[in-house]
């Protein structure tokens, strides 16, 4: 009989759904030596913990996450809040000895990321940071086929992340559903929220970025607050570009809006080796483009790599080759591998020192943003 | 609180999972006024049972399905069984008063289907055959649309299901994994299996089929028996091409094969009508095709819509514009569908009287290809 | 310098275009040791006959056939007219000792094609029939493909060719610009001017068609005549499927229709083999999809071969990689063969006596139709 | 009887062939005042000249550029030679009355070009430089539905150009076949050949840009030249990428590469508005991607316009709905416009003087790749 886990969630937004799903399914598809429990689900309004708690079968709610994170039914605590919260959150609940698995991006920036990882290392705690992109058994596959060399020399790493959801002026600010819009909550916009997964998977497929150079954009200058119910003015970058070095010696070139009409979550990456390319998109995540050069000539050409089959990254855990799976499934990958890692003794990736590096970028393209110049990604 | 209604479920195969992780989920994501429990499954080898019921959470595990379908603790049978036992266990259910979950095919053939139909109206119990594809969000919308009138008169109907995992000849027949390729177990081959799939869709979209031409061919002629352990002929049909006619006038062209090398499982459909068009596939299955000649001409196209906004069926209770869901869903969908038709007194289509057609559709395709000529649909 | 060959040009529509203007690139393009010579065009009003001579450079034209048959300034009779007007005209041009290339399909039907065929053999005249698509680049490696054995035993061959431009009810039949409409004119609807180049290109890449069974439908029964001015019957099939067996023991399915709302020419073809697959359609041509078994299983998937390098079919006649030719060149690779093919001694595919295969598999198509049962093609 | 117009083509190679081309071809096809006559190709070498003349139907061939230039013959000079020769021949052209049409990049830096300006404006002879690309018929409908209107408020353009042929470390620099990777001959590498491409179609669609950002990178160091036959240090960008702002506010971001594995001319634009967004490629370039967020939100999506149509820009002149064109009709095209344009006394875009303030963006591009900072760009 596997171990249970008690799970103390904080949060009941969007991804709280995504973290308590995975916990209930991870042991119907993978053998992993424990078995986490919902023990406890806080928000601050008390209707909505309750009924979050009744939907997701968690045994308790409450208001008041320094409870959830001192009491001693909890193994796990879930940091599923906005991200000015995080920090506060994570290091109580290290110096409880709690493990912590906490959304993306770790923190509002590096400085405030540094205290965090230190904070688990000093107390010795699993962690993890949800990044959850790594785990679409397409992009795993990516990760896989360079690590064997199949690319060569990489020349180019390109990445984009394009939304249009925040296009209408009558988008606000702050609240449940628009904090990502507000500063204060998010810390900054697309770069925090986008390119933060971008970053974390090219760094992971290709290495430490070294210096960037930034633009980014606000083109709604003013919203109205949903807290202040006024109109004011936006902290937020609604837009981000940016071209890099790697330490490899290739380019990287990375950009993200909110406002590319038609593209509801476009997360896309291609990466450009000496002897073959990859292509990934998140709107048809079951799918890698792979184009080998190796390939004769006369049939050489972009494949399409429908990635349902068993040999394939996670997929002989679901159905049957041809039967595609989704995004929620990214979630039980990560806590698969997260229990499996805890079993081993060998944390899974990211964690929380790891997920810092993509701070410290996501700090220097908004410094370069300012600048306007080149600025080296701090070590 | 939701009523609960104790799941016993015949089968641990494929299906089984897919049925159970139905039910696991559907709480979590639809307000449906049930709450599944799983309470027993129910297989050949005790052991499997047993495992099978650990990793699911069923309650308890048994060998004898007559036990299960007499028990006063269940209220909902799942048929997730080879097709020759389909018959038996439904009119043993009906009669025993339960509610009847049936895989696919409903039967081995119309006769046997139609017993099965009146066992069950007799009994006054509801019932559902699982054509799951109807739940696709891609695939209802396109039903949406159509029963909008806005592809217009139809003029085609248009199914493919290719798949092309029997190619070797070292595939055996019989046996858990294989009962399929078994004409005893399976009753037919891709007709029953594939194609009972592309007929259940085209009947609901497009109204009824009236008369069938077909060919079939079985392209390995003997096989390695699972059970005896010996080559004997095979009795299935490995690929079937029927055209026919619609009661609205419509021309239909269906195949199906497992000899499609690079298909793995690539069920598609097209409508021509008179306004617009619609296309779908199943390996990328979060998107609709549509052609609207009504478009402007400069700029009309076929639109390759991402079926995952939450004015498009079922999404909203997933997660958010762009995100796609996969396979397993259809299931929590039917699920939901299901225990909601329950509350409201309005039964989930297809029940076993509307599976029956189908199964109807299937046999004059079987007997048009040995006899070589039209064959009516029987009503 | 190339010798010369004298073109009389018989009618002056759309395939009149097509093939001016092959024989006016031919050798900017081709090394191949003639050089045709617009020398007359033939139609039945002076004056558009006239402006197409200028058009096109033609050095003179004429509205009477028989005297350009007869002229001794010409090589090579071009037949472009519809297809009631092909027997008389290649029959007369064959005893004239001319060279002769005929628009297809050769002939109303077989019986007449055999005269055709007879009398270019008897005459011992040089001939091809144009079906062009066979010189699609794409189409060509196929063929290669095949060929060299690499799709191993053939189990499918799927071909349609959807069409959406006489839906409306008042497109006419018959005139210049519909006579594809009027039976009398056309001989049949799809069957001769669609599916013709499908089968073609079907039993070169796969060999004989030896049965087949089809069903045909009129959408619209009657439309106004350009000729009589009055509403009359119509003759043709507006839609055709069939389903075939090729002497290989593969099995084909094939359609084509004029009302596929969306589809303005979409020709496919997909082979599917033991050991690889292979798919191309017509509205993106320079694209040819592969699929390989023994491509290692984690990246296997369809290839999108870009058919524009120069060790692919025709191509280093061309451009540069990565820059694509369209319709038209399919016709100046057919001139190329043939002068090629006039200059070694070999002619050309296909002859007269391979498009007379075609017709037979129609006339086996339509006869099929009208019984509804298996016809056998005649041999 | 059109007025003839005598050509005198300089340079033999490439591009020498897509202009002869499109002479030969536009009074097939258009309805234009003038008949170019190809009177005489000038190029290096003696056999090489008379060859290509032979082949192409020139009347006459030369090795010495000033007689074309000074001949009373000649009405239009073509300049299809390397980028380092344009400006002296443009110049000497223009001084002797003659038209000019130059191939792009209109010089090696805005300083020559200025000259080439001055001397054609001074001169009063009309001229044009060939950006082609702009009048392929999907980039010239996404023209005219930006000029509508429809897309509102423009947010971002992003444009690729990839290429992978320099990949080899074998590949020399110098001569014939590869003077693009000479700077003596190119002036530049990627930025002129290629990003002048995209800057040049992206500022016809969207105006000026007012400032750059860029890095570029030369990834092969040294290679060997074709005229010494030793190595040399290369002096040309191999890739560049940069971001820029829009004098309209939205954000640009272009990338080129010759380094990009899989991609042999994949030209892409985006441009995304409030309203729409437009997509296309070169390597499926008779598509036009389309999105408007004033359809009907359940079927909305990118559209996929096949540009084959009567109604879309110069497909009437060619052949019928859904029948493709290529590449080499883009410069048929161009002569069209060209010579449309003469008869009506306006002339076609882009002028000398309008390709100069692409050349200007090129300066700028790479002045920042040095400098490391935001550039201006000069007006």
């Amino acid at each position: 009989m596997a171990q249970t886990l008690n799970i103390g969630m904080i949060g009941y937004g969007f991804m709280a759904r995504t973290h308590s799903n995975a916990y209930r399914k991870v042991n119907n598809f993978f053998d992993v030596p424990y078995q986490p429990v919902l023990k406890t689900v806080c928000g601050l309004v008390d209707a909505e913990a309750k009924s979050f708690a009744a939907k997701w079968g968690y045994e308790s709610s409450c208001t008041d996450w320094r409870k959830v994170v001192e009491s001693k039914d909890i193994d796990i605590i879930e940091i599923c809040v906005p991200n000015n919260l995080h920090a506060q959150i994570a290091i109580a609940a290290a110096k409880a000895g709690k493990m912590i698995i906490c959304e993306k991006p770790l923190a509002l920036n590096s400085e405030q990321a540094l205290t965090m990882v230190e904070a688990v290392e000093k107390a010795g705690v699993a962690n993890l940071v949800s990044f959850n992109y790594r785990r679409v058994p397409a992009v795993t596959l990516a990760k896989q086929l360079i690590d064997q060399g199949r690319l060569g020399k990489i020349f180019h790493y390109r990445a984009n992340f394009l939304q249009d959801w925040t296009i209408s002026t009558e988008v606000p600010q702050g609240g449940m559903a628009t904090w990502r819009l507000d500063v204060k909550a998010a810390g900054s916009g697309v770069t925090g929220d986008l390119l933060a997964h971008c970053i974390d998977t090219a760094m992971w497929q290709n290495g430490p970025i070294t210096k960037v150079n930034a633009m980014t954009e606000t083109f709604v200058k003013e919203r109205k607050s949903v807290e202040s119910g006024k109109v004011e003015p936006v902290g937020i970058d609604d837009a981000c570009t940016f071209f890099c070095r790697f330490g490899n010696g290739s380019l990287g070139n990375f950009e993200s809006t909110r406002y590319a009409r038609g593209h509801k979550a476009l997360y896309t990456f291609e990466i450009n080796g000496e002897k073959a390319s990859i292509r990934w998109d998140l709107h048809d995540l079951h799918r890698l483009q792979y184009f080998d050069h190796r390939d004769e000539s006369i049939v050489r050409g972009w494949r399409s790599v429908h990635v349902t089959d068993g040999d394939q990254p996670y997929m002989k855990h679901w159905w049957v080759p041809g039967l595609q799976i989704g995004y929620e499934h990214t979630f039980v990958h990560q806590a698969a591998d997260f229990l499996e890692g805890l079993a081993k003794g060998k944390p899974a990736s990211p964690t929380f020192r790891e997920a810092l590096e993509t701070q410290r970028v996501c700090d220097a393209v908004l410094a370069s943003a300012k600048s306007g110049t080149w600025v080296d990604v701090k070590r």
